[in-house]
C-alpha cells in the first residue's frame, strides 16, 4: 500500500492552490472543522484524532516524486508545482483536546494559516479527525453500558483497512477500553494488547480437551480458552476438567470465552460449572456481534461476565458510520465569511467554545462565541497547539486524554449519558455570531449578484 | 502512522502460532473466507481486494523489529519468535477473481498452507477483502442507478482513514465509477482523477464572478465551477456570464457543480440558464449526500445531470458498513472440519463454486460443491492464484476486472439488479457438503465430550 503522504488529498485542493498561486492570493485564512448535526443515535461526541492531525501538519511537504507526478501525470503547471517544494505548514492550530466531550457547531480545530496551507490540509484533517471521533463516540457508549467491566477492541478484521484498524484501537482505548487485540496498535500507541484463541485452534486438534491442554501449556500464565466451538456448556465442563488437571502442573487457566448463542444465559451456566469445580478465579469473557445495547442487556440480567470483546460494530461505528462534518472558511484576510448553501449554511467568524459547569462541576451548557468575545463565566475549550508551524508543547499522552474523558463522563448529566436519551445538544450560538451572520448575509446578497 | 506490516494482526493469531510451534503442529490446513449472510440492503456482492491480499501474502515476513517487539514487549517465547524469522507464505491461494458477482456461502478465497501460515494471515486477509468487497458492492448499486452517467468518488474525507480512502477509490472504480477525487489513489492504482473547487475558494474571493473568472484562467481547459455557495440559480447566471466572457479569451468552462438543495430541480433550472446563454456544452455535475437511491430519484425525474460526485455513503457503505464474513478452518491434514457454534455453524470441506448460466449467458444459479465433486454443467469460480508461495501469473489489471464486472452485470437477472429487490441468493449447497456435515457432526459429538 502507498504511504499516506501529501497527495492523500482531494484533487480540488491542488487545483485551487494552482489558482491561488496564479492570483497571488497569499493572505491569512481561518478554517474551522466542526460537526453540523449529531447522528440520531448519539447524544454527544468525543474529540479524538488530534495527535495524528498534528503529526500530519508538522510533516507536510511535497517530495520530488510528488512534484513529478503532479506535472507529468496530472498536468499541473510546473511553475506552480515548483512553488510547492518549499511549502510547509507555517500557521497556527487551535484545538479542543482529545478526550473532551463535544457537541455540534463546536469547532474541533481551527487552522489559521496562509490560504494555500490552510486549504490544502482540508481533506486529510477531516479524514483523520472524523474517523477517530466517530469511533471514540461509539466506543464510549459501550463503556457507559458496562461500568467497571474490561472491554477489549476485537475489530481489526472488519475495520475499513489498516489505518482504521490501528486508529480505532487508539480511539476505543481513549474512550475507556482496556486493551486491543491488534498487535501493531499496541506497539504504535502503547495500548495494552489482549487475545485468546480462535475456533480453528480447537478444530485443528483431535478434540477440545487436547486443544485446551496444549494451549494452556504453551501459555501457562494467561490462557483464555474458547469454549463454544461445539457446545458451550460441554466446552465449559471440559475447560474445568483441564484447568484442574493443569493446576497440578502449576499451570493456571486465566479465563474462558463464549462467542455465540445466548451469552448471558451461557455465562450463568458456565459460571456455575466453573464454581462447582472450585475455579472461582477463572474469568468469563463474552464476544460476538456486540455493541452497547447487547452489552447493556447482558449487564441488566446480572450475568457473570467479566469482560467483553467488542469488534465490528464499534470499529465501524456501524449504526452511524459517518458524521455530517465540514472544514469551512471562516475568515480571509480578517474578513468573516459565511457559506449560505441551502441546508448547509455555516456560522461565520473565528470562534471559541465556552463551557459552563455548575458548582458541582457538572456540565451546564456550552456557548459557541466569537473568539474575540469576552469569556465571561465559561472555560474556553479550544487551546493553542501550534504557533507559526511549531508545536507549543507536547500533546497529552494517550492515557492522560483517556483520564480526561473519564472525568468528563463523570460530570456529564444523565440525559446525555443515557444510551437512548433524546436530550438536544446543550449548545447556544452567541448573539455576537448571529449578528455577524446577519451582517454578512446582507453584504453578500449584494456582491454575489455582482 | 505505522506501516501495515505483519504485526497488523490479532494477538490471538500469534498466541496460537506459539502453541502450534510448541506442539509441532505443522500439517497442511485449508481455510476459506466467505460471507455468511447478505445485509438486508444487498442482493449480491462484488468480489474485490484480491490484488492487495496477494501482495500481503507474497510479502509476509517478520523483520528484526517485529521479533524484538514480540519477545521484549509481548512476552513471547524467544525460541518461537526465532522460528518466525524464516516464516514466508509457502502455500496455495485459490480465489474468485475481482469483479465477479458473488453470494453468501461462496468462498471468496481458499488458503491451503502449513497450519501456522494459514492461521497467521486470517486477520489481515479479512481486513483487506472485507473492505473492498463492501465498497464495490455499494458502489455498483450507484452505477446501476445511473446507467451511462459519469460517477466520481468524492469520499476521501469521511472514509475511515488513509487506506480506506485509497482502497475505496479502487473498489468504486472497479465497480464502474469513472474517476476518483483522491490524488494518491490515482497514482497508486492508475485510476482517472477528477475535481472541481470548494466553497472556500468562492468565499475567499470578493464575489462569485471574480472567483469563477480567476479559476477559469488558472484552468483554461477544464474548470468546473461550484455555483451553490450563495444562491444556485444566481450562481448559474454568473457562471454563464463568466463563460461567455472567457470564451472571448479562448478559455472554455467545462462544467458547473451543484452541491445542495433540490439537485434535480436546480439542474433543470441551471440547464435552462446555460442553454439560454448558448452554453449547451457546459456539463452539470451534482453532489452532496448522494447514494444510489438519491441518484435514482434524480434520474427518474429526467434531470439534466451529466455526472455525480458520490462520497461518504459509498466509501463507508453507510447503510451496511460491514459484512458477516469469516475465515474458517475447513480441513486439517486432509480431515474436513466444521464449527458448530450456535447460529454460526459452517459448511465443512474444501469447496468450489460452480456457476450455471442459461443459453443467453444469464446467471441461472450457483452450486457450492466440494472441490473434489464432478464439475457437471457449472463453471468453477475459484481459480488457482498462488502455488507453493509463487504467483502463477500476473493478476488481471484493474480495468480488466472492471470490464469483467460490467459483463457480469449485463448477465445478472433483473431481480438481483434491482435496488430494492428481495430475491434470495441463487445459491445451492451441494448434497455432498450436506452429507459431509452430517458425518462430521456425528463424529464430533463423540470426541467433543472426550
Amino acid at each position: 500500500m502507498p504511504a499516506a503522504g501529501v497527495l492523500l488529498t482531494d484533487l480540488y485542493e491542488l487545483t485551487m492552490l494552482q489558482a491561488y498561486h496564479a492570483e497571488r492570493m497569499e493572505g491569512v485564512a481561518v478554517f474551522e472543522l466542526f460537526v453540523r448535526k449529531l447522528p440520531a443515535q448519539r447524544r454527544f461526541l468525543v474529540a479524538a484524532g488530534l495527535a495524528q492531525a498534528v503529526d500530519y501538519l508538522l510533516g507536510l511537504r511535497f517530495d520530488d516524486g510528488d512534484c513529478e507526478h503532479l506535472v507529468r501525470d496530472r498536468g499541473f503547471d510546473p511553475g506552480f508545482v515548483a512553488s510547492l517544494r518549499d511549502l510547509r505548514f507555517t500557521g497556527d492550530l487551535d484545538a479542543i483536546p482529545e478526550g473532551t466531550i463535544v457537541f455540534p457547531d463546536e469547532p474541533l480545530v481551527r487552522v489559521t494559516a496562509p490560504l494555500r496551507e490552510a486549504q490544502l490540509v482540508e481533506s486529510r484533517l477531516l479524514n483523520l479527525l472524523h474517523f477517530q471521533t466517530i469511533v471514540a463516540s461509539k466506543a464510549v457508549r459501550c463503556v457507559l453500558a458496562a461500568p467497571g467491566k474490561r472491554l477489549v477492541d476485537f475489530g481489526m478484521r472488519r475495520a475499513h483497512g489498516a489505518e482504521a484498524a490501528l486508529l480505532s484501537a487508539r480511539a476505543s482505548y481513549l474512550a475507556g477500553f482496556a486493551a486491543t487485540a491488534t498487535v501493531e496498535a499496541g506497539r504504535a500507541f502503547g495500548i495494552p494488547v489482549a487475545g485468546t484463541m480462535a475456533h480453528s485452534y480447537v478444530q485443528a486438534h483431535r478434540d477440545e480437551r487436547s486443544a485446551f491442554a496444549a494451549f494452556a501449556r504453551a501459555h501457562p500464565r494467561n490462557a483464555v480458552l474458547l469454549i463454544d466451538t461445539y457446545d458451550t456448556r460441554r466446552g465449559a465442563a471440559i475447560a474445568a476438567d483441564v484447568a484442574k488437571a493443569m493446576a497440578r502442573e502449576g499451570i493456571a487457566i486465566r479465563g474462558v470465552r463464549i462467542d455465540s448463542g445466548d451469552l448471558a444465559g451461557h455465562a450463568f451456566a458456565v459460571r456455575a460449572i466453573l464454581d462447582a469445580a472450585g475455579l472461582r478465579g477463572v474469568t468469563i469473557f463474552a464476544s460476538g456481534n456486540l455493541d452497547e445495547f447487547a452489552v447493556r442487556d447482558i449487564e441488566a440480567r446480572g450475568a457473570p461476565v467479566d469482560g467483553y470483546g467488542i469488534g465490528t460494530r464499534m470499529n465501524t461505528s456501524a449504526d452511524a458510520p459517518y458524521l455530517d462534518c465540514a472544514y469551512k472558511l471562516q475568515a480571509y484576510e480578517g474578513v468573516a465569511k459565511r457559506k449560505r448553501s441551502e441546508g448547509k449554511a455555516t456560522w461565520p467568524g473565528v470562534k471559541q467554545v465556552l463551557r459552563r459547569r455548575d458548582a458541582g462541576g457538572v456540565l451546564a451548557g456550552d456557548v459557541v462565541a466569537l473568539a474575540a468575545d469576552p469569556i465571561g463565566e465559561g472555560v474556553p475549550l479550544l487551546e493553542p497547539v501550534i504557533r507559526a508551524g511549531r508545536l507549543l508543547r507536547p500533546l497529552p499522552a494517550l492515557h492522560a486524554s483517556r483520564e480526561r474523558l473519564a472525568t468528563e463522563l463523570a460530570q456529564l448529566p444523565a440525559a446525555y449519558r443515557s444510551l437512548d436519551g433524546s436530550a438536544p445538544p446543550p449548545v447556544t450560538i452567541a448573539p455576537s455570531i448571529r449578528a455577524l451572520a446577519a451582517r454578512i448575509d446582507a453584504a453578500t446578497s449584494g456582491t454575489a449578484a455582482g
